[in-house]
């Protein structure tokens, strides 16, 4: 008994992207579209749509920015329904960088923002919706949001937002199953005009089973990438999303076998998934970017040291 | 706010020892004594008291066989007030190898069984509760157990049987979080005069929430391993388990001691966690031993293949 309305959204290469500078090569992201299309998924998220001005191109991969020509060059022959959606941060997008929807090869524009910048996503989200995308907005660091301003944030974007989609997204992955129905319930609660969708993290290995929390309390949209890919502990696993989802439009043996082929060797290249740096940023509910920096020095398993050091930060 | 009454059982040694016939090192297994001790674990399970006339010693490590001057060997010495605790498979193991209580080591003696073999369990278990030992019975394979079987299981054990707790056992990693809510609840509906825990093993990294599911529906007991040590996928972190029980008596820094000096290094000898074969399995619902037996080959990254070959043979 599936749910037909619960649509996946594979973000592999745009989280993964963090632990990379976003630079994947082209042969690779071509490979993760094909298997995401003959998969039957939903959505492919290939990365952030970033200010040159901002950022410059030298310093990081393609998809970083997101051109549309080279998006064009990723899906190029491929028969696929999966759309391509690319994020935008506030304060980091040139929106006349986008042209409109009938120009691009990009179908969704998700809206990444801290509950804080909610009415910056909202006007960024109206502009993209009035170029003709679908939109989203991606609520980050939930865990750290005041119940109030949560709130008012969801309130604001049920009435004042163009955006189909409102994401909640656990940054650090301290979320527990609890908390996840609490916020789904919240979100569902305001957002009546509006799907709710859950973007998790794995620092806990808990990234699946909050998602199948949220499915159970009416998401209908749920974040996933291949092989849990993503930055630091990575996210929930495609695979696995697609095991537990019922719905014969998806077939897993794509996806198994494009981990076969690339991830299993990418392994090599990139670090991500469950590491003890990473459980410990997710426990303490803190960013985990003292875990990565943890993992790129000489002090990589020097657990004990680096848990003292985060708890003796707490409430400086 | 935490529950006084949960307690955790650390079956690292025992779990992680179906993965190297039972050959840790005594030193090794010292250390991880000494790190459970030290973070005021309530249960250390040692191994498996296995007959040496079914299994020959040749063949496997001391705690195949847990004798108690092995036993007494790893404990000596070092402060604790973790108890030993031993499993004994219904027959598999020489009854008048286990000496009175109060001549052993050993503090908790579990019967591991099937649905269909409760009626020797019991046996076993009235036995060694007459000896003087705390005794459980652990039910495997929950995930195929029929409804009317094991609720007439479950009255046996609350009928029949001296041992204080029982334990699901989710062997295949195949419950979500809605099963193992169904179970527990079940379980606890019967067994009026008894604890329940949770045995969780981790093929679709949901060990952990489904211990914590358990624990949400009054499951006291939970089994947990350092760092997922266990068969194949492993089972629920007690690094983990820790971070999110709150009773102030549990210390979480010597468990990442002892990950960072003896686990870390042992992943390059012993392979367990998140692979894909082991996903397969869980999702299939099907013993891990054939995923266990292609890491061991050759083909061992041939996900779809292998995916394939299982989803024909079921039904046959």
């Amino acid at each position: 008994m599936f749910r037909e309305k619960i649509k996946v959204l594979d973000c592999t290469i745009r989280d993964g992207g963090l632990m990379n500078n976003h630079d994947f090569d082209p042969r690779f992201v071509r490979e993760v579209y094909k298997a995401l299309s003959e998969a039957g998924i939903d959505y492919m998220e290939i990365g952030y749509k970033n200010s040159r001005r901002l950022f410059n191109p030298k310093e990081y991969g393609k998809w970083k920015f997101c051109d549309d020509q080279d998006i064009d060059k990723v899906i190029e022959g491929i028969e696929s329904k999966t759309r391509i959606s690319v994020m935008v941060d506030v304060d980091r997008v040139d929106i006349d960088d986008v042209l409109p929807k009938k120009d691009s090869p990009v179908g969704m524009i998700r809206v990444a923002t801290y509950v804080k910048d909610v009415d910056k996503a909202i006007f960024l989200a109206n502009h993209f919706s009035d170029k003709g995308y679908e939109t989203a907005v991606n609520i980050m660091a939930i865990s750290r949001a005041l119940d109030n301003e949560l709130t008012e944030c969801l309130k604001q974007l049920e009435d004042e937002c163009k955006a189909k989609i409102i994401n909640i997204v656990d940054s650090f992955g301290s979320l527990y199953q609890e908390t996840t129905e609490f916020l789904i319930k919240k979100a569902k609660s305001i957002l009546k005009t509006k799907e709710v969708g859950m973007h998790a993290h794995n620092n806990q290995q808990l990234a699946f089973s909050n998602t199948i929390e949220a499915i159970i309390h009416e998401a209908n949209y749920v974040d996933t990438t291949i092989f849990g890919l993503g930055r630091a502990a990575g996210n929930c696993p495609t695979e696995l999303i697609l095991g537990f989802l019922k719905n014969p439009k998806y077939d897993i043996r794509p996806i198994l076998d494009v981990i076969s082929k690339e991830f299993v060797p990418l392994q090599k290249k990139i670090e991500w998934g469950y590491f003890i740096p990473y459980a410990i940023t997710g426990i303490l509910d803190e960013h985990p970017r003292s875990a990565i920096a943890l993992r790129e020095s000489d002090k990589k398993e020097n657990y004990r040291e680096f848990y003292e050091k985060l708890v003796g930060e707490v409430g400086e």
